[in-house]
């Protein structure tokens, strides 16, 4: 009898077109559903907590998957071997046969990394700023805890239905003397979302936008009237929270 | 009158054939001579504190050169704007006429970087290690206080004088739950140094050489007799000290 399974994993989306299957490009999805096949010698179908787009990272994706094969021990370290070295693995957890790693996510973080220098080694994984007032950014990011409608933040003709999202925090911290991070969570977030609320919150940082137009940005509910969207190497996918009950053998 | 000045650099050493200028292959010295020339319209010789290997970083490089230009206030931003993304500068100072950036160094710091699970994003930062006794490398690394002469841990066939050196400080210190830097201080050291004594440390921490075999390879004199050199991508230049006497106007 088939079992399902959440696979924890982690990958530099560089080189990637970003997480879901596409006709033209490398993908995660791709490279992972064909590392398992591989490994477990069946056909497998992978779904995933949600798309990053191209060049997006994750310090932590989950996908779900089906299988009647044995999940051995060590089958995070022979995955690890068989995925490239900017893909990997770090846990697999039995989960209720209806369990849906979109669908049961409660929870999803994001996180958004700038330096405020030229830094050599994080050339991939954050953006180059120059002087941003981040006590402004973090007046205006605190008031998107009181909106719900973020169509002004989403990607045009998306198919979903509704583009309500309950958003539980949204700071920037400054982690080291150059670089600062903002971290965003939310029930579910829309097609580019993150990037173009970090796109406006820079023009709030650059003085362009006052904190009154920053609302009204929100209220308008209209793509146009937001800041553009940020490169995607500096946004990364860091965690993604499900109920504990749907796990088997916690 | 020509004037001498230090200049703090950082690069990410993946792309690069090392520090030093090569007849095959880009070094990160060509491209920062280069780089000062086209800024200051003038020829420029750039003096470094040491050599890296290819593919070693360095988190902080010195490097002198003399210059009759009046450097200005955005020497440091313009100079970045001109340099690849993966070589940046931090500072400039000037120094006493007669200072040198190897000469007068009094202190120089490397840092081996090793993670114990795959991370996607140490890939060009760090090397993976399988399990290691990192308390055991720690007995052997501090007796390399005890010793002078390195000549096993030494390139064969270099052009220095003397292989006697001073260590003042190795140890493996756990950044993170999987992270682990060894750190190493000495006045000076001989080619290919640091990464034959990680590559000797792996040895005891694997258990394939006691704490007593590590002192008789050190002993011997013999690079023969040591462990192998360790992949540069872990290695990183991190600091260099000067007599606080050198420089003008502190």
């Amino acid at each position: 009898m088939k079992k399902r399974y959440f696979l924890y994993l982690s990958y530099n989306g560089t080189a990637y077109h970003g997480w879901q299957i596409q006709p033209n490009g490398v993908s995660v999805q791709e490279v992972l559903t064909k590392a398992v096949a591989t490994l477990l010698q069946e056909k497998v179908e992978i779904t995933g907590a949600g798309r990053t787009d191209t060049g997006v990272h994750a310090k932590l994706m989950v996908a779900h998957f089906d299988t009647e094969s044995n999940i051995t021990k060590n089958f995070i370290s022979k995955l690890n071997s068989i995925l490239p070295q900017d893909i990997a693995v770090s846990e697999i957890r039995q989960v209720l046969p209806e369990s849906h790693a979109r669908f049961d996510a409660v929870l999803r973080r994001y996180e958004y990394v700038v330096t405020t220098e030229k830094n050599v080694f994080e050339q991939e994984f954050a953006v180059k700023v120059s002087s941003l007032d981040f006590q402004k950014m973090n007046e205006a990011a605190v008031l998107l805890k009181n909106y719900t409608d973020f169509t002004s933040f989403s990607k045009l003709h998306t198919d979903v239905k509704t583009n309500n999202c309950k958003i539980y925090q949204a700071i920037w911290q400054q982690v080291a003397p150059e670089k600062w991070v903002f971290t965003i969570e939310a029930d579910r977030f829309l097609r580019n979302m993150v990037r173009a609320i970090v796109g406006t919150l820079f023009e709030v940082g650059k003085g362009k936008l006052t904190i009154e137009h920053f609302c009204e940005i929100i209220e308008a509910k209209d793509r146009c009237s937001a800041g553009s969207s940020v490169p995607a190497k500096g946004l990364f996918l860091v965690g993604i929270q499900y109920p504990d009950t749907i796990f088997i053998n916690k």
